[in-house]
């Protein structure tokens, strides 16, 4: 499914008459030819190769299926990254059921990486080979990189949280979209930090984080799959220090 | 020498065992020991093949040259984003005589992409081969995409000067590092709004702007090849209100 996504995508990032349409009434949002064809594809293999699972896309809903498996995609996860040309966004790829998702992969088709996370699997492979995910081992926020997508994060409320806990870190920085997430599994960075997620862009890059040894919740402690603040961490105790923080917000 | 930067660079990158030691007595200015074997890499090369040419390097100062011409290097530019594992830092390289720099590169080991700027060339190489530089038509700040490193930019008056461009632009983003100039250069956004750069950090990225059709200045409309307050775009018209916003600040 990545590799369909892969060739759907790549002949429309950092062309010129790549169409930016808006969903929003308000604001920048802009959804492309390319999220669609993307999408397309995937359900495509889907619906010939498990048709009994259900389909829940960014771009075509949701669809349900029998076998209580749910495959949750997002073909662009950071369109406004790939309308600038970045490459920070992804392919996100999650396979859940009642407990959330267990298997799970974020893929970066232009600099041609793809992070995987899965029972008893853990794994990158890009420009430089195959490499084993593994989180960091900070355990104290002022040893710690924070990274969300924008700094306005999402409400005022959000914002004030998130920049309660940057206070703290040693470095913030923003502008990675998914991935951020796939640098926590890969132990570069301790913390993500986001708000007004949907399902479809967190499931994917959960299983990744899990499967490196990470942990994501809301802000609550709570799980994080259905969206909303998201909080993914290197390892537990870093986790502790930043939701001790979020967790008055 | 970017291929020298390269081999001295890529074996740390995402290595646990990097070391970050602190160039700042306050605040997080990572000097890596890749930072260092990459300028003296490149270095050695211009010892050797140019040695009537001066060389001004972040890590290891000036020494001046007899032919009126200076090579200004900063062999990891993004050393933030570097320490954190993002594919946007980049090895700059700049040619320069006492009008600025007239040669330009800015180099992503990394990704394995190349952005070259020079008398009659404008071209890149990547994963997709070899595409000729061309900044984009955009002339009208609401159809925009602005980028800078961090959300604080600089001195509060900075800060200010970009969030007024900001408020009218289409699109803000933030973390690309020298990485947004070469997207300027590609014709996929349209500004980069920066302060408190020096020379190394921005004499490559003026001369690939430049030869794909961009201006850079500072924020007075003036030469800005000696860092500081930095306003790089994509053509005339969208530097000039861009400009007309920046100049009160």
């Amino acid at each position: 499914m990545a590799d369909a996504a892969r060739l759907a995508i790549l002949p429309y990032f950092r062309t010129s008459g790549l169409k930016a349409e808006n969903k929003l009434t308000s604001g920048y949002d802009p959804v492309t030819v390319a999220d669609r064809e993307a999408e397309t594809a995937m359900r495509d293999i889907l619906q010939r190769l498990r048709p009994d699972d259900g389909i829940w896309g960014e771009e075509f809903g949701q669809v349900a299926g029998t076998s209580g498996r749910t495959w949750v995609l997002d073909p662009i996860d950071g369109t406004r990254g790939f309308v600038s040309g970045t490459p920070t966004w992804g392919v996100l790829i999650a396979l859940s059921d009642a407990d959330g998702p267990f298997l799970g992969m974020i893929d970066q088709p232009y600099i041609g990486e793809r992070f995987v996370g899965a029972p008893g699997v853990a794994e990158m492979t890009g420009p430089q080979g195959k490499a084993a995910l593994a989180t960091r081992a900070t355990t104290s926020l002022d040893q710690a990189i924070l990274y969300s997508t924008f700094p306005e994060v999402g409400t005022k409320a959000d914002r004030a949280g998130f920049e309660a806990v940057s206070a703290q870190a040693l470095l913030t920085r923003y502008g990675m979209d998914c991935y951020a997430y796939a640098l926590v599994a890969a132990g570069q960075i301790d913390l993500v930090i986001e708000a007004t997620l949907n399902a479809y862009d967190v499931q994917g890059p959960i299983a990744v984080v899990q499967a490196a040894g990470g942990i994501v919740t809301d802000w609550r402690g709570g799980p994080a799959h259905q969206g909303g603040r998201i909080l993914a961490a290197a390892n537990a105790q870093i986790h502790a220090a930043a939701l001790e923080i979020l967790q008055d917000y």
